[in-house]
């Protein structure tokens, strides 16, 4: 099936190399098609590393391998596989993972445990071994390629490449950070996984590049949502190669570590709402601020639980101010809320204050709010200081005609 | 919006009359249409009373009401308004649920905490007063009518009216079961709730009933979903007039007693799969048994899960055996699973097999019971002896012209 690219859809940005980070593209050919389906990132020696992973029980051998591997801390090699997730392949699978671990360590003359591999595509399919052999041969030999061809290798039912970048002065050296990303939750038929991958030149080490990407993924990746549904094999990896050459950062004591937190933080969350914009279907791009909560936690519970609603998100497909629904969904998030403190606007213009409806409310200009595209819900439940926002799209017919219309 | 009958749709069934119960209908107006919407079953003095609510924290005032009434154990009046739901509408609509207590209990010479209200409709704009006083005043005087035309009268948005009878012998004394329900889920824009209702003549004690009704509940009510989505008013009452003369059932050492409740099961399940089977846009009807779990709510919890996932809804709805999603939604419930011990399969064939597809799978079989309009999916988790079964129905371009293209 031909995806038309999504009306939400941004440019490539301009992101420029990353010291210690060399990017090649190959054909595997796992799936018949005319392009390139396998990604190899070279990471200089001393490149920390750190990852967030699918909660999914059913994950794939890739997430299983990974987890356990960014517990060394140290990474020499990403390979990403897309066509094939590889995912409820059992032992064959995970012998296909090992064969390519074990292929790249060779080249690079570093551990196996330094390798790290994604796949994404058809569950139920082990990752024919023959193929990726191939497949790697090739990439090991490649010319180096930029970010854009890279991002689009990674992708499967991706409608547009999606990449960020943002840099931050840590005393007086300039850091990088580049992301790409591809997905967004379960995408087409068969085809499963977000994949995301953050590179930087800082020099960080191990446990505080997993504490900073496990502080953004909290706000950025974790609160997002298309369909609600799991992917088995999702990943974000952040590598560090340490090639900017300041000192290195170890806990937000040190200077700068704030500012390379927050350009962390610019990453992932645009690459979270870049995934959002390439939502199945996806028409609007919606932001629901939840505030007055009890605690942060269940501040984004709730926003989740609207998010997820589709009937919230059916509603705004229409362009419909229904606050109702917002309602019904703020109360079966299960969280403490307070029918009689709630409140509930779009794009500013509340709609119902502290339990009624407002007097002499004017949808005029929500309609012509959610006429846009790109939606805002704002939700008070006048309990406390918790807030969050996360991020979803609505839900259209064209995710019906992507995901039940045709078997790819 | 004319809604379409649903092609899942059932006859009404032929209902006895059940001694201790009148129902009569009238019109109140609560919107403009020209039918009955205010819906009276009078209920025969020692009638026994329980009752379920939802559990969304932003219910209606007659769902808070309701909730204190059935301590009371006993009920005379049943009254449900069709039109407006009453909720979020603060103080001002649980005055209106209090008139119309009042009115219909000095009617009956009766407590006030014997008449039990309920409201389905328009969220957020309270029951107007006025129109309740009128429409109570003509209720009150109407002639009696049959179940077919209360079920209609409690209806919103339904395609069709959803019944179901069953009858046990409790010693030598036959009782009779009746059950009435509208709604699924949420269903048109502006319009909530699932209500259901059900009469026996069986003398029953209040607390007993309850206990029958909330295990049945259980497994019927609790185990359908069409969109995941939880009304701020689902309410089910089940109501005892104690006529059929038998002596009092109070636990299940009573004669009869195992009987009764088995009668009282099936009606539940009917009346819960009716509700489905008019779920928005349904074109399956998707019955989730799964088997080996470590407990029996852990299986309801990956049930619902799976009935739950828009991706497994869409892939039902193009017949697309894609048990992939099955595997997903099953590891994304959070309960306990091993991906190595799982089986999937649709309509009695097995996809896969503790973990891996099966060899030489054919899928013409199942293609062709994914075609039919009654789908079974079986999953076993292969850790014990955990087990439950959940009804959906499937995901369409239906639910979407519902719910988004058009405003009511």
């Amino acid at each position: 099936m031909d995806l038309a690219r999504s009306p939400l859809a941004l440019p490539f940005p301009a992101i420029p190399p990353i010291d210690g980070v060399t990017l090649r593209i190959a054909r595997a050919r796992y799936k018949e098609w005319d392009r390139c389906d396998l990604t190899f990132a070279e990471l200089a020696e001393g490149t920390s590393v750190a990852g967030v992973f699918t909660k999914n029980v059913c994950c794939s051998s890739e997430v299983e391998l990974g987890r356990e591997q960014i517990k060394g801390g140290s990474a020499r090699a990403l390979i990403v596989n897309a066509g094939n997730s590889n995912a409820f392949t059992g032992y064959r699978g995970r012998e296909a993972v090992e064969q390519i671990m074990g292929q790249v360590a060779d080249h690079l003359g570093c551990a196996t445990n330094e390798v790290f591999v994604s796949s994404t595509g058809v569950i139920g399919v082990p990752l024919p071994k023959d193929k990726a052999r191939a497949g790697v041969e090739a990439v090991l030999d490649a010319q180096p390629c930029g970010w854009e061809d890279a991002t689009n290798t990674i992708g499967t039912t991706d409608t547009f490449a999606k990449g960020a970048h943002a840099s931050a002065m840590i005393g007086d050296t300039r850091v990088e950070i580049a992301g790409i990303v591809k997905g967004s939750g379960m995408i087409a038929p068969d085809m499963a996984t977000m994949l995301g991958y953050i590179f930087t030149d800082a020099a960080v080490s191990p446990a505080f590049l997993q504490e900073c990407l496990s502080a953004a993924n909290r706000q950025t990746f974790s609160c997002i949502t298309v369909d609600s549904d799991t992917s088995t094999s999702d990943t974000v990896l952040a590598f560090a190669t340490g090639k900017a050459g300041h000192a290195q950062l170890t806990s937000f004591d040190d200077p700068g570590a704030d500012a390379f937190m927050a350009a962390l933080h610019d990453v992932c969350r645009e690459l979270a709402h870049l995934v959002v914009r390439d939502g199945e279907g996806a028409q609007k791009f919606i932001a629901v601020h939840v505030s007055g909560a009890v605690s942060d936690e269940s501040a984004r519970t709730i926003g989740l639980a609207i998010a997820n609603s589709p009937l919230v998100k059916t509603a705004i497909a229409g362009g419909d101010a229904n606050w109702g629904r917002v309602v019904m969904a703020v109360g079966k998030a299960g969280e403490p809320a307070n029918r009689d403190t709630l409140s509930i606007g779009f794009g500013g213009h509340w709609a119902a204050r502290e339990g009624q409806p407002v007097e002499g409310y004017d949808e005029a200009p929500v309609a012509a709010h959610l006429a846009g595209q790109e939606i805002d819900i704002a939700v008070d439940l006048g309990m406390g200081d918790g807030r969050a926002s996360v991020w979803t799209c609505d839900l259209t017919h064209g995710y019906i005609d992507i995901n039940a219309d045709y078997r790819s």
